[in-house]
C-alpha cells in the first residue's frame, strides 16, 4: 500500500519527510493540507490526520504517525537498510548519546531561532502583528550564532553533522537554512566556511534539488 | 569511573537525568551549577562542560554529553539492561515511530507550554520584566489544554504514556507538571481524571521521592 504524506512543501517539518522519503527512493502519495484556508484547524482534520492542528503526517496503512523527526526516524527504520542515515538501532551507546546530542541541538537551538527570526522579521508583518521585537531578536541571534559556533566547530573536522556520512541530522537542518538568507543574515553563514561549504555539499543532492523543484514558482 | 553530573536540583531538565539514574540504580556524583551566581555562562564553563551553557552535562570518564533527553537515553542504553524505560533498540519500526512521536510531543506541545507560562507569570516577575503578556499566556494555555487532553485520551487506555509500564516518556513528562500546581492551574489537571491517576501513580516511585528530598528547603 502506497504511503500517504499530508503536509504542505513550503514547510520545513513536511520537507524534511520528503528529503527522507527520497534519500531513501519511497514512493509516496503527497496529501496537499491548505494552511492558508485553516485546513489544519478543520474538527475533521485533528480527528483523523493531526491531533494538534499541525503538518505532517504519514499514513501507513492502518499505521499513522505525526511529528516530522518521529517520521522520518520511522521511515528509516522501516525501510532503511543499511542506510547510514541514521544507524542508532545497531549503535553502541556512546553512538546513540551522540546522535542523540546532535538530534536535540538543532531541536532546541537551531530551529527555535531561526523560526523566531522569521516570526519577528517576516511572519509578524503578514499577520499584521506589527515590528519586530529587539529583545526576541537579539536572544534567539544569540543562540542561532552560538549553534552555527558549534557546528563550524564540528564541521572541521567531520564532512557532516554526525560524521562522514550524510545523515537524519542534516535532514533535520537543511530546511531553515534557506531561511537564514531570506532573513538576509548570510554573514552568519559566509563567515563559518566549514558551515557554508556543509550546505553546498548537502544542497547538491538529488533529493534536495527535488524539495526545490516542488516549490510554487513566483511569477 | 564514577559519573559525574553538572546541574541544578531544581531544574526540570536536571530532574529528568536524576530520575532516571535513580530507576536504573547508577551511583554518580553531583556537581552543583549555580545558576544565579551565572556559573554555567563562564568561559570555563562553556569550554569545558557544556558548549551552549546551560545545564545538565553528564560526564563518564571521557564521554561528555548534554542535552537531558539525550543523556536519559544514553543512560539507558548503556546501563538500562532489560529496563521498561525504553525499548527502541530492539523494537519493531512501529514501536519506534510511536516512542519517537510520544518523545516528540512532550518536547513540541508540552515542554514549551509549561516553560511558556512559568516566564510569564512567574520568571518575568524575578526578572523585572513587567507583566504577563495575555497572548502568550492564551497561545501557551491552548497548546498546553490539547496536549493535556490528548494524554488523557491516551491515559484512558493505558497506565502509562508510552504503554502499560513506565517509561522515558513519563520521566520527561513530569519534572514541569508540578509547575502547573504552582501557577494554580490545578483544573487543567483535576478536571482530567486519567492523568490525574497517572500523576499520583508516577509521583509514588521511589524516584520521584528522591527528588523532592534534594530539594532546598523553603524556611
Amino acid at each position: 500500500m502506497t504511503l500517504k504524506l499530508y503536509g504542505t512543501v513550503t514547510s520545513a517539518c513536511t520537507q524534511r519527510v520528503i528529503l527522507v522519503l527520497h534519500e531513501l527512493g519511497i514512493k509516496y502519495d503527497f496529501i496537499p493540507v491548505a494552511l492558508m484556508k485553516g485546513e489544519h484547524k478543520d474538527a475533521k482534520y485533528t480527528k483523523d490526520v493531526h491531533p494538534f492542528g499541525r503538518i505532517p503526517t504519514l499514513k501507513d496503512g492502518d499505521f499513522q504517525l505525526f511529528e516530522s523527526r518521529a517520521i522520518c526516524r520511522y521511515l528509516v527504520s522501516k525501510f532503511g537498510g543499511n542506510s547510514a542515515l541514521i544507524s542508532a538501532k545497531e549503535a553502541d551507546s556512546v553512538h546513540i548519546g551522540t546522535l542523540e546530542q546532535a538530534i536535540s541541538i538543532e531541536y532546541s537551538y537551531f530551529d527555535p531561532q531561526v523560526k523566531a527570526l522569521c516570526y519577528e522579521h517576516v511572519f509578524k508583518g503578514y499577520l499584521g502583528k506589527g515590528a519586530a521585537n529587539t529583545e526576541e531578536v537579539e536572544k534567539a541571534t544569540g543562540i542561532l550564532t552560538t549553534c552555527l559556533d558549534y557546528y563550524e566547530s564540528l564541521l572541521s573536522k567531520q564532512n557532516y553533522l554526525t560524521g562522514q556520512e550524510f545523515g537524519l541530522v542534516d535532514i533535520f537542518v537543511m530546511p531553515w537554512v534557506p531561511w537564514i538568507y531570506v532573513l538576509k543574515f548570510d554573514d552568519l553563514i559566509s563567515k563559518r566556511p566549514n558551515f557554508e561549504a556543509w550546505w553546498k555539499r548537502v544542497t547538491a543532492r538529488p533529493s534536495w534539488q527535488l524539495v526545490q523543484e516542488l516549490q510554487p514558482k513566483t511569477q
